[in-house]
């Protein structure tokens, strides 16, 4: 059974997820469905939730908390403006946490990058280009792939085919 | 007793503290004793303590979750780069927190700013200038004036002093 | 009777406005709106003019001189561009003023973000985010709940409902 | 006789002050006596107050009303951060009102340049350049010479001077 | 007669222009008409002549050398991007220039405003906001008013009607 | 035997390299040395070049295509300025690529921030904070962690002591 | 013969190329087409090749590499975001390049002309406005002109057509 | 005969200057000096003279129309601020025209950068980076090698000393 506030996209019973996908907001859902696409087009499972940093705090903490208990491998946090939800999910987790600062309309991304690039020391997340779904998802399997082989070659065979 | 992490600098043991001040690193305390000084010479009593979004999420969460129970009024955050501490504290109370932009020694704070200002609808912070500690400690008096005679008063001198 | 500058969507005759909307253009009334229907729904009784800081400078003063002794808790101003009217107003009031910056068209609202935030030591204002009118009538909302049992509940009740 | 709030640098009782210059902050002075000396230097008659659109609005209101009528031709308004002071005059007076914004320690004065010259449309203000105290008098002494030959004579062997 | 790259908009035969407009290229026309109509409603003659600094550095040079004999009081220049127009021409003239920046697709207009403002010292242009055309023109008419008691009379009579 | 270029700060001749480290200038190894230091506290095995991508072009494509080859799991590439370094490493290699944006003299580092955080869908770079180079030893690891225990408990242990 | 990631819009099959136009993206040859245009009205003989630094590197690396000895005099490289095109073509070859930095939806092309224009002692590239498609293509020719008369002449033609 | 303004630092009686650096104040000469030094170095003759595009136009003008037919190939500006320079100096000539943005104390540099990189189509100029002296006198040299091969002798030698 699902909540209101989730989304599982993807994720079929047997499947266990290795990436979490976590947006803030379901104005993000559209660009961030780029990141779902590309993880099925390398085979990754993920899972896909939507919670604000804000709004439900607890959802949050509770999700991130759990994700690598879960077995999830690397999380990734999309949101816009004042952009706190990957810091949010990497407090939690011992999990690499990809960050994508959604496009504003009024200053273009810039607030989303800035709150989410310049995480003070401790608590890193790693940064991506503003709207950068796709390349998050690339990341994410450039990550798996650095402790598993069969990863390592899905990434190796989209660059080659990337080349030509 | 006190824990390392935190520093009551005020709040006699029997002052009811109607501000709660919460600053992400040490580094932003001398900055920040500015809004100390500004409440003691209003005569509001006050509590201070360091602690990071994200580096002690969960010392975050119990104080902001309790700060209304306790009897607080008004609270203040500070902190600078991707500066998350407002917003995860606004969060998790029914009080209006104000958020203070510490200056950065490579973006001059443009960065604290954006990331406490643009807070998305539903959870407002209320923002003063980059490193603002004063304008935080005068403004979160106005908020008690706003429901108390008082304090209202002691603006009210306050500004009459200020144009004089 | 009402003036052809004024245009005061709410308050009934009996009931006392407990904020204040001040706009200083026409223009921004579509998004200012968003503030207006935000406190209705909280319950809370307001009223809203337009007047211009630097067109109506009279009345500007006459009204953020006047609000406190008419009985108004807090204030909200928005603006656009050098959006000096939040600052025009705090200077003339005891209460509380939350700044709302307006976007503009060619940069993005960066310009009146700054010109509110960046007040000087004396007289701070309450910025929120950039066309962040509902956030202003929610923080009002807590402003008003710092000393008033009532609209702590309602802003408790709010959050509730925002996190399910 | 002469109150605190005021510095009234020049202005010998006989001579009839040309341009009014208005200063924000005490921290200002020392950029903006280089107007002061620049004025001096083209013979031209001015006084020089401080006083904060925030801190005294009602100084500041009185004085730029009556600049006019007092036998001025052009102001000067320096300030900084939320920089309002020139808009605020110029909100006051028919005269036309040169901005002068000054470098922040945290923005470099971007803010101060965005609040004074994205004036909105029907009160604009002349800026210069971010502490550009001494074009501040160069452009105050052209406007003087706009109606007056001798401050054109002035201004023609400045110019001539500058380019020896 | 007149050549292709001047429009003559306004200036009867017999009435001596006192603003002289430059723009910089046939592009910033349309917002540029607002300078020229606020003009007509001040009944400020004036002409307007379009010539780039970089395409007809000749033609801009003589027109600016000419301007002060020719019996022009107020310059204003308006270009977009690199937007060297105010400078150039106020290096060639002792009358006072207003500059407006034009709004760009791509920076918003930000570079046109820093192209204009930063002048260096000794060579000042008053900026007014970007795509302040109808600003422009009220200052220009305002210095013309610093030294014309009849124009002074006009900006008095324009504020008031703004105010109501 | 070591060419002029290099400086081999760490690696053991026994022990693999599991990071590599490359940094664009010799004037950024001060900084970056932050990054070897928190390596060696995690006990994570590194190595250290410095190496441009503009001065040394071949030296660099050698090092980024070889690092998978001769067993490296994670990169670190830090630039300034227009800070190609980590774009570059990372379109010749399968594995994930850090990349620290240096704090420039003149624009802060929001220069090379944007040099490196925008990179174009199909090649990502994961950007930490402007001078991050601590957060990208640490993000380093939680990428080693995400596929081996022993490093998932070193970055748990890490978090567990940065809370206290 | 042609390969798929190429398109060679001009160059006859007995002229030599005298530049060489690079874009990183499909998406920018609209706008740089511009270029081509320019130079076939200037009779200058080019070929343009798409080709990713990300994407392509050992195809742009062979392109940028052999152009001098292939008789071509100036390169222009045209790109997007982290706009690494021009500094990557610049590190392989002694000729002089022109970096033509892309408008971006988000940031407006600041990333793209940072990316290009902030490049470290030792390889410069000559770039030119965002968009710039049809200055890169002059400014080509006038480093053609600079050892050539014949282009000397083209340009100086040019310009002279461009005054009237 | 030398003027004062005019400080002619190398250009031997008999040697024909090849590159002419223009600056537009005494106070960059310190930072331009690297590409006197630079150019030296490569054996390029060269001439410097002081000048500024507002206080000096005639001046400017003069020296930049005849550049070409005294010999010259490539001409550096370097300016600060409102940076027109090399605009100015483009505008009358045929050479390309390389652009120093320099630093400035307030903006970083930004507002040289965008006043120099942003011209408008017609008249291109070749901007390097903020304080890019050295970067202007290479690629001054590169663009002399593209007709000369004695000058790509000297750059092939540069590069590869550079690549050690």
């Amino acid at each position: 059974m699902q909540t209101q506030a989730q989304t599982q996209l993807q994720t079929a019973a047997q499947v266990q997820p290795l990436v979490g996908i976590i947006i803030g907001s379901k104005s993000d859902l559209e660009v961030m469905q780029g990141a779902g696409e590309q993880l099925e087009s390398f085979g990754v499972p993920y899972e896909l939730i939507i919670a604000s940093a804000h709004r439900n705090p607890e959802r949050v903490h509770q999700w991130a908390s759990q994700a690598a208990g879960r077995g999830m491998k690397v999380l990734i946090a999309a949101a816009g403006k004042a952009a706190h939800l990957a810091g949010v999910v990497a407090a939690c987790t011992p999990l690499p946490v990809i960050a994508v600062p959604m496009k504003t309309s009024d200053l273009g991304g810039l607030d989303s990058l800035l709150s989410m690039v310049q995480m003070p020391t401790g608590v890193p997340v790693a940064t991506v280009a503003i709207n950068g779904a796709k390349n998050a998802a690339i990341l994410a399997t450039q990550i798996l792939g650095s402790g598993d082989e069969h990863f390592r070659q899905v990434i190796e065979d989209y660059k080659r085919a990337l080349s030509e």
